[in-house]
């Protein structure tokens, strides 16, 4: 067990991330006290249920009153309201972040909002899966993965340095960079994916060539995966769409281009060229795996995880 | 274990599929004698070494000859090849059938060979992995996936029946359907989800804003999933481009004018539009979870195949 780093922790917003941090938290005794707070008076009752923390409000104020740590986990067109309803209440010397998927206009949103004396370190912890609400977080959700955080220039370099060392108690490995940078790096490591999952999933689902039924049966043959992403939490990635307009519509711009030439390689019937790209991509998995950031298994190790007890 | 149907299986092609069938046919038992031939001598040794068959060779013929059950398992494109070098030996009443992932083009390659008296019944079992190889193969990989056959009008139907419950002994569930059906029905959920996953990781390798670096570390947060369809044989999935042209070229189409939507959706901030869509998608994969197609654990269960211990 790491020791504790905070006196009060305040999570405000409690779903898949609020609550793998409650946990994770909780396991390593990262804090004296947790408050959670949320606007569902639904979700805080579960949160309850689950013990995830030591008090618990339905006004993000009342968590964050003299909380040493405050982590903003909402979609993150919430992130403006949100800052705007607690900054009366931060205490000087508070460290003030978010776990959002988009970083400038989380930073644009927030940041007028924050007195002086709070440090503000906006933040995006790279893991997630595609369930959402209290119940789908687990403490080992960080383990392994990277966390980017995003100080602007001129941020006090202890309270970094604090975040930091609580982002990797809780199992990540920490990134620095400037919110514009994550946001372009993210639209292609994540925004793109959901999106063009998002988007087959919905041309599949119209098809009148094939019943839903064929499309459901036969899914394993590749469908399926897609179907994962295509799952996420539709809040949050709207806000997403809305929030990294301009990197995403960029990526987007690329990725159609490229499709254009794919497709043109298969009317022409170019197969040296189709071989050549499919030699390429399989190399970046294989780096991808080498990096510890996915498993080795086939198959995502869906066999494992259907049959655990022949493992 | 189920009881022999069949005194000589011929595998043709020792990969994925074909080492697959050859473990399950063993293990229950389906086979008197299984003779495995691949044309690459380094591929056919280590079949050999895996034990995987009873008699090997690099000439289709060898292992055809006498054959009750003959399964080309090859990448589409040499269909019609094998089709050519094994029907001078094939047993009247055999049993002639394949595994190709595209089914028009495999009929017109083999169907002009096949000897008056043998039974060509095509097939496609909707299950694999990203791996290729016979040491890819396993015993379990059919076990409640699909397998779709496309007999021709006339087929004889106790052949047709004989080929069904083999898969059914192999763990599948078997579906019939017209060869031009399947094409179109598999070009959405498995061609078209392999094209676009090669395109993606092309794109985001092809980036000169992130470093591929940083592609690779923060692959979790989506990307990574698409890796994986865009790991699998570039000489496969060459031919099904090659093969299934007209269906992929329609159902590229529509995804592409799909995606156009979608990105003006984002361009304009229609907000309502999008969540409409992200709601939609995600009763999809519910589906799917339902139908027994995928696990139910989050994020594929990879949690439980990197922690087994855990599970």
């Amino acid at each position: 067990m790491a020791q504790r780093m905070f006196d009060k922790v305040a999570l405000i917003g409690i779903g898949l991330i609020g609550s793998s941090l409650a946990r994770v938290i909780r396991r390593e005794g990262l804090a004296g006290e947790i408050a959670v707070a949320t606007r569902s008076p639904a979700t805080l009752a579960r949160a309850q249920e689950l013990r995830l923390g030591d008090s618990y409000s339905t006004h993000a104020r009342d968590a964050a009153r003299d909380a040493d740590l405050v982590i903003v986990s909402v979609p993150v067109g919430a992130s403006g309201q949100v800052a705007a309803e607690i900054a009366p209440v931060l205490k000087p010397g508070a460290i003030l972040t978010d776990v959002g998927s988009t970083k400038a206009s989380v930073v644009a949103q927030m940041a007028p909002h924050v007195p002086d004396g709070v440090h503000f370190i906006p933040g995006h912890p790279i893991a997630g899966t595609e369930h959402s609400g209290p119940d789908a977080g687990f403490a080992d959700l960080f383990e392994g993965r990277w966390c980017i955080l995003t100080p602007e220039a001129g941020a006090d370099a202890q309270a970094v340095e604090r975040l930091t060392k609580f982002w990797q108690a809780c199992g990540s490995k920490v990134d620095v960079m400037d919110p514009a940078h994550h946001d372009m790096v993210l639209a292609i490591v994540s925004h793109l994916p959901h999106i063009i999952a998002y988007n087959i999933v919905g041309t599949a689902d119209d098809l009148e060539y094939a019943s839903k039924s064929e499309v459901i049966k036969y899914s394993a043959s590749g469908f399926r995966d897609f179907t994962r992403l295509a799952a996420s939490d539709p809040t949050m990635w709207r806000d997403v769409c809305l929030h990294n307009k301009d990197a995403i519509l960029e990526m987007l711009a690329r990725f159609s281009e490229d499709l254009a030439s794919l497709q043109r390689m298969i009317r022409w019937g170019q197969g040296d060229k189709l071989f050549e790209l499919f030699t390429r991509t399989r190399a970046v998995r294989r780096s991808i795996i080498e990096a510890g950031q996915d498993v080795d298994a086939p198959d995502f190790g869906r066999h494992v995880a259907s049959h655990p007890e022949r493992s």
